[in-house]
């Protein structure tokens, strides 16, 4: 058996290939109530949050973006999604012999920005060198700590749910919650894609890579978050089919109400991909208390990347992710197999 | 200017590399004491030591370990020499699409016994498939914590010395303490060329990697350990180098009393290669107060990686780091430019 593209890809596939490579090896491996069984944002430890991401995207500089602000907010938003405050992060950078100079600069001065932007630290890393045509690639780990916010809203969660834990799970979705998204889906993996086909007539597709802890702290500072999670490879499908699951409650999302952009929806159509099956670096799915969701819906939106927040799904007993239209039709909300666009982080 | 793999290669040029790129742009970052300017093996954040290391060796399996043996060890060890107590790490992979899946499951297995040996859990990680040609690439992080032998240890250097840091740094050195090494010296860097080589003659040429916790662990419980530093890219040369120059004093080995296998040296001789300048990664350079130092020899003696060590150096006033031979002759022991040998870790 070879490993192919799909494994690594974000979807069912990758899931697929954890369970058997991974988990199978290393079994529920955790020091912490959050460890490797759980395939959530990132792991515990003490009163912390570590997790780790590899970038390999290609274009290394791209429109809204480029490989030192991905790789900075890929972590830095893992911990943010579970409740933490992001503090630190390492990176491990690997470049091709040959590499220009200027452009790593360029990428570090642009992952140094994103880590001012959520007042976090690059503290530790690795340099290596190779042969290989690799262009670079930035593996970075994040860390975050348990802070006094996060504790109020636990406490609210834990008045209808027995909640144990000190961090906010994918598994939280309670019946009754509401689903907010804190902005427009697609413009990542979309805008990556155009650029590679060369789409140039829409000029407003850019990457939405943000760190999103000015949108989790604000949402979690008003209290009810019951689940987090970024929606990154495989889009929103993704990340609310993993929300559910670990769940276990359906989740019924509203199709019209959906933020997207004109232009992403244009460009997806002309590529034959479905925005909500790609990666978005700078949003978050939020789980929200029924009556909590309109106040942090209001606190998301007066964030610097939660301007287009809307609340557009529900949660309910049953299982599975659910698309309704305005005219009532309802059909099935797929995890995709893998990220349709490659090397989209 | 291009990047070319001596900047990657851990010794004087990678140095310069680490100032101009990395502490130009991110200046002395850290959320604890020890942080990116400290160039130590590892940063701390409370009571936690975290740091990050790529593995890009060629090749992925080879006598005496493997690309799993090595990443876990990688990170363990860094920790382990600034006396942390390893506890976890994290995995980022980032695999050739095509790369066999039994490979991939052979290199985990060995990730995970290492991992056992240290009583480490790997608790999150991140998979990329690339269709660049790079094979396997892996790149872990380790956070390891503060422990009661630890503060003994440190109450201990205390006594003559202003030390205001929880973990042990490179630059604890003081006159009068002597250096001792776990075990011999050149095995990684040697054995990994000589079969690329195919200096089949050997037979005996194996790597050295292992994690030390179990060294670092007895050293530390002795009290007394004033520094240590694992000897990787660069070897020893460059470890004690630069434990000398962050320090400020003079470090003498005693070149004789340096242990090295027999056939280690022999192929280092038809190489052309200096076994003092290449990578180990089963060792470390313990810096000891005197009268503790026979103590902590026995100690590191006693671990299951530590029966070859020897007490081989002394620290005095002064700077820089001499290699002095039985019949009193005299020379500098360079940091050299680079490792010698590319793809070794």
């Amino acid at each position: 058996m070879r490993i192919s593209t799909k494994d690594g890809a974000g979807g069912r596939k990758m899931q697929e290939f954890l369970e058997e490579v991974i988990l199978d090896t290393f079994g529920d491996s955790s020091v912490g109530s959050i460890g490797l069984g759980n395939l959530d944002d990132g792991a515990s430890f003490g009163n912390y949050i570590i997790s780790t991401d590899g970038h390999t995207v290609k274009p290394l500089f791209f429109k809204g973006g480029d490989i030192g602000r991905l790789s900075a907010c890929g972590t830095i938003n893992d911990v943010s999604v579970m409740g933490a405050r992001p503090i630190l992060i390492t990176c491990s950078l690997i470049i091709q012999a040959g590499f220009e100079l200027e452009d790593l600069k360029r990428a570090m001065v642009s992952m140094k920005e994103s880590c001012d932007e959520a007042d976090v630290k690059l503290v530790a890393g690795d340099t290596k060198v190779v042969e290989d045509e690799i262009g670079l690639y930035v593996s970075t780990t994040g860390v975050g700590e348990y802070w006094d916010g996060l504790e109020t809203n636990l406490d609210i969660i834990r008045e209808t749910q027995d909640y144990p834990e000190n961090f906010i799970k994918d598994s939280g979705l309670a019946p009754g919650d509401k689903i907010i998204l804190s902005g427009t889906v697609g413009d990542h993996g979309i805008s990556i894609m155009s650029e590679r086909e060369e789409l140039n007539i829409f000029g407003d597709l850019a990457s939405d890579v943000c760190p999103v802890w000015g949108i989790t702290r604000r949402a979690i500072e008003t209290g009810g978050v019951s689940a987090m999670k970024d929606p990154t490879r495989g889009g929103i499908s993704a990340a609310l089919n993993e929300m559910s699951d670990k769940s276990a409650v359906k989740i019924t999302m509203f199709e019209e109400k959906i933020p997207v952009k004109n232009s992403i929806r244009a460009a997806a159509d002309i590529l034959g991909i479905n925005f909500h099956d790609v990666a978005n670096e700078g949003k978050v799915v939020i789980g929200a208390r029924e009556e909590y969701a309109e106040d942090i819906l209001e606190a998301v939106r007066r964030s610097k990347y939660g301007k287009d927040a809307v609340i557009c799904g529900e949660v309910s007993e049953g299982s599975k992710v659910f698309l309704r239209t305005k005219i009532g039709a309802r059909r099935l909300m797929n995890i995709p197999e893998g990220d349709p666009v490659p090397r989209v982080c």
